[in-house]
């Protein structure tokens, strides 16, 4: 099977140029002006920007979270994400206390294989390190799981403290991984959330207010600071504020590197959307959304190569779902769907709004993920042998975001009514078109797991 | 003309993967996988590398200073630049105080028209910044001027103060341009040298504590300052110590971009040459070679992604020239010699030793540098239609540095005895082939005269 | 002549009771409860506070400035002080480019001899440091000036460049003094004042808006690199935004300590002030009145230790000299009237509003100031031996501050209509009282000159 | 019982003449100059300087700690600060967790009273912050322990978690009442002493190693995060190195203030000791000694106003109980002898030396501590109905210490053979003269407990 995709305006992280793109099989084998190949296909990318596929490195499917399970599968998530131009995602297997990581990993394996229509691969979130846990993280590592999530938050669930975080950061170093953290100081939420709920202050505002930016400013320093003294590569997920950026960017006054990422919601969603009551509760996730002042800071991030990457930490949750914290907040399940619409948001908001350059875009989207968490050059480029993984964009077509049409299982959309300048129209992933004219063209089992290689946290 | 290079490993700033390249007349024409097509020339680059061509943004040749020249002219200096894989370089265009920066410009481009042999642009350095020179800066942008140098130091010679600064900053950021600066308090560096020379301190040593680090640090802020009052987009060249990239890094702070550029020397030579007596008159240049603790953080402000450029200010003397300060060493020429070794040493200290990756190494010598200077795509990737310039390196291959053996018109080399690991076999320029078999296949005139874009400071 | 002050609380920077003082000739002799001596007059202080005399160590008094002159000279100016409890001020001789030190000084005292009513002295303002005035440092050191005030601003007239500033560091560090500043960057105002004629900009606002808060955050940096560079002891007069702190706070992190002081009207006024027309006059100054968020950095900059003084630079100037610039801001004498209300202000809205604590009050209105200008412990406490300037406080007492009732020489007050917690009821100067029952009890001619000691920046 | 006495050069943070001090019962009641009073003695101080009596806020008597005590108890604690010049001391009570806090207190109280010899008072060290206990903080606030101290270290003994601290911060504000910590972290500290010990690192050196600046600082970072989100007063006990140092400096960036607490032992040791294999046992304390560039971090962090007193943490143990950690640091009793002389040492290294002024010495000696702490003016000054706590001084007299003629209760000198300028000579403490010809002259018993008052954290 062969497929030439002509006369495309290609745009990369470094480059930009019009050309036609030849794919053999799974791989890109040519680009070049005119060229004089036969092809089983033929399409016309005129008009049409040619970008990698995009990555999403956070996203949550089918995950077991306050008794219930993020409303997207491995079959409706990754599928909505290749509808929105992410042709991988990279989900986290939560490891249960007091259990093995091998136990996680074949459940979580389990539950997506043979589901996935979209490329995918695992973070290891690691919530009990001990002597038990200690040889596993370099089975994971030759697993291909080579990134090794933390939580500082919930407490007695997926928290782990310093000295577990110090020792894993230790091992992981030891392996060739990478730590990635939520940075959150857990403690002081749980006060907080426990002094709301005990004033009766119920509603999702007060989500919000438990969650102040001291808290996540406060762990990502601290995270840093155990990162310096270890020496492990270590990524900052969902960053969201002015607080965390500047405790990364200091970090580098000791010529650290922190790797951070941020998602789409926090570049352009803001805490005021709390003050609808219990509406509020569609964007109540952790971190919460924050203020204007932290939007400008985030986009001034990504230009001063602080954050890397954009994600968006799709875990999404049916309205009767969000219900449950009706009465209070804290009983509200975390998450909000995004997974379909991070690259046209991204689009629309960073590039037609002058915010960041089309290089950039490619960048955070896609190629720095691949890179950060060793699945470059297979993944993130559009590069000779590379996976034909291909986003075909009419940067000119506005369309407007709505439940209504989207496929994200949710019944209902983070942004809806938004309306976006710039369209996923047709896109590959190793070589097959799986989306084109609106409609999916493969079947669950179609996407992969990715073995990751060892990481190094320099890119 | 076309020519075919085969099976090289083909990396840029965001891919790295082996195929072959095709070029039709001054282009790349396509990339891939056992091109089918017929070349007038096939190359076989088999264990080499295949980069971008070397893209040098500060150079001076043929300048005139403290009363002599600098001994590269563009026929030596564009040349020996190509032997070591760099095959763009920009220029300093210097007004003279009362003249129109036209005279300049005319002048330099006398200089250069005809002479090059690789390709050229200038950046403005505009010296006297008044009425009339103000509707220049427009000019000069059309004539494809797009980058204007300020010098914060050299009083009564080049030297602007903060009006002319900040003035010139309006104007500029009005035409679309780009202030970059030597940032260097210049009135204290004239102090300590005045001191220095009356207590007859009179070696090289003292060139050096004539300008120690808090000179260019203060500068760096007070630059950083102005330009973000204005808003131009600003870059620094030359940047050499932690106090001055620290001031770079804290104007993020305020969600500011502050570009800037490092040099070779700085990230591998250290002041401890200036106690070698008059033999340190070598490594007079400004701002002077610092100290380890710099080096340090140099490479980790790359990593960091607030150095965008590594150059070289190369500006090359003859020992005779060297030894008009042996008395004195204020009027010993500044500068070296360096053009022909930046990508070689940056390769060999760099990658080789696991301070940078690959991919940056090649953002950092080519891609960012054509970004930022309006001349991306046509320079700086290895793009279909962006022009073919093309380094094939041996990453294995052993060499010593010696003025013996090097193509630089200067008797002395900054790196006398440094074995190199990494070098350049081929280069091409435009698609043709310029450097072979280490003898130059072209005659000056062929390097041109680049127009560069307007810019934006984000890139 | 003796005097017993009974039952006073009396408050010292480090102290707080109530009991007795017995004043004999200009000293204090004894402290005590219930002083069984026998006194010329007795006192009764019983329901006020005492506090050691205010020192201002800010002021212009008969200044010549852009053609004028301030309208409080040493007998009206001095007397107004101590009607408000200021017992000693600190004016500034201004050297005139290209005269000696010696000249400037002959000129000041000449006016300020005879006629003052308070006591006083001259800080030396060096505009011109050169060969000649090199050993005229020295000299005046001998003279009891042992502070050095520089100006970064008005180029052409009072302006020191950075070579000056560091050639004048190093020579008052050899003699045992202080360099003060005036941090402001003058060309960058210069230009933005230039700019804002031409564009038709000419009302008072304007004068803000040529001074942004750069230019002083800027002009800050440098001075204190420029200190930290040569070892001088050194201090920043009128500190009055954020950016300016936290270059001073910053400048700790290298163990050098920068000195600071800022002005009543900083801590109280703000900049929607000049948004009344040319009533904005009124407060125009420099640096000008800035925003709320300076306030409170302000008050904060006191508790941390970052501001150690509070002063006035009290500079009055009649409406109708006001009017100079009715139709050009830089027309406008720049200054406002204050020497009388510091004190007061102070209390009111620093130690009644719980911004201060009252230690802290009388450190910053007195005892620092007397410290770091080498009149300790002659002044600035109230202490066995050392002067009797001594001021009987009404914490209690309610008034409103106008040029209805003003002692200044000034047909407006900055502070017009403020309702004021707190009075001065009695002062004495040296034993003497000065003010008692609102009016003055001495003639011009009391008040002495002040030589003062070397000093080294560390209180 | 009255004492006077004459001539003495009297010191105080904001005052230094010659006079006489007359003493009735237990407070100062006058000073001047030739008292004419009659004293039941007089005293000759000529020659002498008078300081207000120290004040150490940091001392551990009787503790219970590691299975042992420390070695001096209230009577031999309290009597060798008296030798020293320190009249006061706060010592900790420990909260056992599980316990109320009056359940601590009562057993503290149970050792202290009639046992003193010199004045003390308590802090309160909240280990288990709960339902329970929250009420006792008004209680203890009514008791006169206003301080509350926490530990950030010693996890399943003493430590809080951020949980509970911002719950105790929260009610400490409510009741104005100030929270101390011990900034560590614990948890990175238990991880690396763990890891140490199995790595057969059984020396005193790794104890060093195992509590490496980092953990100090980041638990800095922390605490002053928690402390500004809550609003609480907030001191930090014990600080040793320069990463705190700056967080604490960084806080006033958002116009928080941290006060801070150094020891003598910081200032003027250093990390080397712990190269003396098991001798380094002596100072094996928590935290541990830092290094040269810490030292002058914290004398410059004293001038700065950034820490306003220095303590000792006197927590002695004979070495026979140090031997306890002869095959494990982690069983070496922490802490060290230093209550007596802190006040000599500080004057020596501190004044002498220059680092210092006099007045400042006064200031963190004594005074700051009264006033943070709630004891001013009682305490901390020499002022008219003070407490007399007096300390007679010769600033010229050299002596030498050793374990062999200090006073307090343990067999080694963490200074021994260091030679001291400047040597008390006599004390009073409440008008009693309870040390004199090296002798102590009052009985246990002595000493009082000390009620203090609300603090507010600004001084």
């Amino acid at each position: 099977m062969s497929t030439l995709i002509k006369n495309g305006r290609i745009v990369t992280a470094d480059s930009d140029f019009t050309a036609d793109i030849f794919i053999e099989g799974e791989t890109i084998s040519q680009i070049g002006k005119n060229l004089n190949v036969s092809a089983d296909e033929v399409i016309d990318a005129s008009g049409l920007m040619v970008f990698p596929g995009g990555i999403d490195p956070h996203v949550h499917l089918s995950m077991p979270f306050m008794g219930t399970f993020s409303s997207d599968d491995y079959t409706t998530g990754t599928r909505a994400a290749l509808f929105g131009g992410t042709t991988t995602v990279i989900d986290f297997i939560l490891q249960t206390q007091g259990k093995s990581l091998r136990h996680a990993f074949d459940e979580w394996s389990g539950r997506a294989n043979g589901n996935a229509v979209g490329d995918y691969s695992f973070h290891m979130a690691v919530t009990d390190f001990n002597e038990n846990t200690k040889p596993e993280i370099k089975e994971m590592v030759e697993e291909g799981i080579t990134s090794f999530k933390t939580f500082m938050a919930y407490k007695g669930a997926l928290m782990v403290d310093d000295r577990m975080m110090v020792a894993l950061m230790e091992e992981v170093k030891r392996q060739g991984g990478m730590v990635t953290t939520h940075a959150t100081n857990g403690d002081m939420i749980d006060y907080l959330v426990a002094k709301n709920l005990k004033a009766g202050n119920t509603a999702p505002l007060y989500h919000y207010l438990s969650q102040p930016e001291v808290t996540e400013a406060e762990a990502s320093n601290r995270f840093a600071d155990m990162a310096n003294y270890t020496g492990v590569p270590a990524y900052i997920v969902h960053l969201t504020c002015e607080g965390a950026l500047n405790h990364v960017r200091d970090a580098g006054k000791r010529n650290q590197k922190v790797m951070a990422e941020t998602c789409i919601q926090y570049l352009t969603l803001d805490a005021s959307l709390y003050e609808k009551n219990f509406e509020g509760a569609k964007w109540v996730m952790s971190p919460p959304l924050r203020e204007k002042k932290d939007q400008a800071a985030l986009w001034a991030g990504i230009n001063a190569g602080l954050l890397q990457v954009v994600a968006t930490d799709h875990c999404p949750f049916f309205w009767e779902q969000k219900k449950m914290g009706e009465n209070d907040f804290s009983k509200i399940p975390n998450g909000a769907p995004g997974i379909e619409h991070r690259v046209e948001l991204l689009f629309s908001e960073g590039v037609n709004k002058g915010k960041i350059s089309l290089n950039k875009f490619v960048e955070v989207m896609s190629t720095n993920a691949a890179k950060i968490f060793g699945m470059f050059p297979q993944k993130g480029c559009l590069a000779i042998g590379s996976d034909a993984d291909i986003l075909l964009f009419d940067p000119n077509e506005k369309h407007t975001i709505s439940a209504q049409t989207h496929h994200m299982n949710c019944d209902y959309s983070a942004f809806e009514g938004w309306e976006v300048t710039g369209k996923t129209k047709t896109v590959f992933l190793r070589g097959k078109k799986v989306i084109s004219e609106n409609e999916v063209q493969v079947e669950k089992g179609y996407g992969k797991f990715l073995k990751r290689k060892q990481v190094n946290g320099v890119i």
